[in-house]
């Protein structure tokens, strides 16, 4: 990721605030034409796995990493952090482990565009079903249901997971995806496979098809036990049965938004696992997305638990 | 680089402050106990090539990476920092490009673990001579002194730059080099060959065998035409000719110390080839050990020249 500005995301013709999938040629021009970077272990899932490790969840992490500098990089970051790490390595060298290229211009927004590389080959066969059953809750990104592999991949993680009685959670990632592959997701949801949605209001509008906040709200507090949709600087609202909490914003100074949602399902997680107030749950949430979006990079540097300790005494 | 703590820097058995050289399996031990890391470009000599280049000079840079993933990183960031890179990578896969394992300490110390891989192979033929003929300054670093390949290569470039009557920096960079090689240094001072000459105190105190600050200066004054002595947050003295010069360390919270006197080299030597009175070559260097030590990572973060407009007027 690098620092940008508003001229370089016009001239690049990128799509400001949102994720593009770009190709390996693709990539290569934008690096191109990027300022000095920072190179962080991302993932949107990953992100989430970082901070609820920092908060003192036990987690295991499922994803495709290729056999290169990066992927040790992100295997050893997410392993440092405390969270168990087994898929195997993809033994073929070709495509290298994903990158993503984040421009964030001085408003604080993240513009980013990702080579999927290694991780859209992530095989189901290398699910650990025992380790899936295992888990209180199986937490899903959206982003990694557009390619093949891992949408099956993940069609199987849900069967393992509800075959064990466990949770699923899954967040919608980005509206793209969500125009790709809608009936899918809502075919999750009326079949009652997801116990935990996150989604922001855009993500719920698309998915809904309601423009209105509170319609889209109220299509699926039936369907979806725990409903949690994020509305950036407008705070977020949670919904679990006949109960609703909301929690305005945590305030911090903005420097990168990126990973504000993945941090956010971080903190919410951890309170829901536990069993806390839904308003708990949520102000979690909104202390972890604004730790992330107050440094460069979507993991964590602040101590979170102390953090907690600190906010919610 | 990674936050750290003592206890973590005891257990290691690491030396604390300073810099140790590693060989590759010595580096994956330390990385395997090393928490959630950032990677950052380095290198103190392109450091402080980023920062010079982010006030404005024109600089090229000489230096061995291999054809891999942290290779390329280390190409883009200082090409896209806009200075001129054009020693061809290293055709062998192995050793791969340097990497310096950085421990930050809650202090702002770092301690510093390099493997120097592929740049300790930096062949005295890579070097464009009618390059070096070219610019004002040559710079060098007393860290690659010790490996032999680069030690010829800087013995050349020394006397290209002599050759076309152009001005030779040198940083001594730490006293185990001083430890090592302080015969060679001592040699290059009395011939000559270096017109301007950083250290720190210590480092000071290594390469004249003067424990007193004062003996110091007065042993190497007369034989290097600029001679800068950095003493950490005490600030730094400059002697030019007949003329002494002193500042104080530039106030800021400090984060992490790493890049303080490659950025001071920076600002000093910006100044330097501007031909600026010696107390504002100090300034400018005290203000940009004062931004990288602000935060992660011996890359400048923020705008150096709007930097120097606010503090100097």
């Amino acid at each position: 990721m690098a620092a940008s500005d508003d001229a370089t995301i016009e001239r690049l013709s990128l799509s400001k605030g949102g994720m593009t999938l770009v190709d390996a040629d693709g990539a290569a021009r934008l690096y191109e034409a990027m300022g000095p970077a920072k190179e962080i272990s991302g993932g949107s899932a990953a992100n989430t796995l970082a901070g609820l490790a920092a908060l003192g969840s036990r987690c295991a992490f499922i994803g495709q990493v290729a056999d290169d500098q990066f992927g040790r990089v992100f295997a050893h970051d997410i392993r440092a952090g405390g969270i168990d790490f087994e898929t195997p390595v993809r033994g073929e060298s070709e495509p290298p482990t994903a990158q993503c290229l984040i421009f964030v211009t001085p408003d604080a927004q993240r513009t980013m565009n990702t080579f999927l590389g290694a991780s859209q080959y992530l095989p189901a066969a290398a699910l650990d079903e025992d380790q899936i059953a295992a888990a209180r809750v199986l937490y899903l990104e959206g982003y990694l249901w557009d390619p093949e592999e891992p949408r099956a991949a993940m069609r199987r993680a849900i069967d393992a997971a509800r075959g064990a009685g466990r949770e699923v959670a899954f967040t919608l990632s980005e509206v793209f995806v969500i125009d790709r592959h809608g009936d899918d997701f809502r075919t999750l949801v009326d079949e009652g496979l997801i116990d935990v949605l996150f989604a922001n209001h855009t993500e719920l509008a698309a998915l809904t098809r309601e423009d209105d906040f509170e319609a889209g709200i109220a299509a699926l507090r039936n369907k979806v036990p725990t409903l949690v949709v994020t509305k950036g600087a407008d705070g977020a609202v949670a919904v679990k049965g006949g109960e609703r909490a909301e929690v305005p914003a945590e305030p911090t100074k903005v420097v990168d938004t990126t990973g504000a949602g993945d941090l956010f399902a971080a903190g919410f997680l951890h309170g829901h696992v536990n069993g806390e107030p839904l308003e708990t749950c949520l102000r979690r949430g909104a202390i972890c997305a604004a730790e992330i979006i107050s440094h460069y990079g979507a993991r964590p540097e602040a101590n979170l638990e102390a953090l907690m300790a600190e906010k919610l005494g």
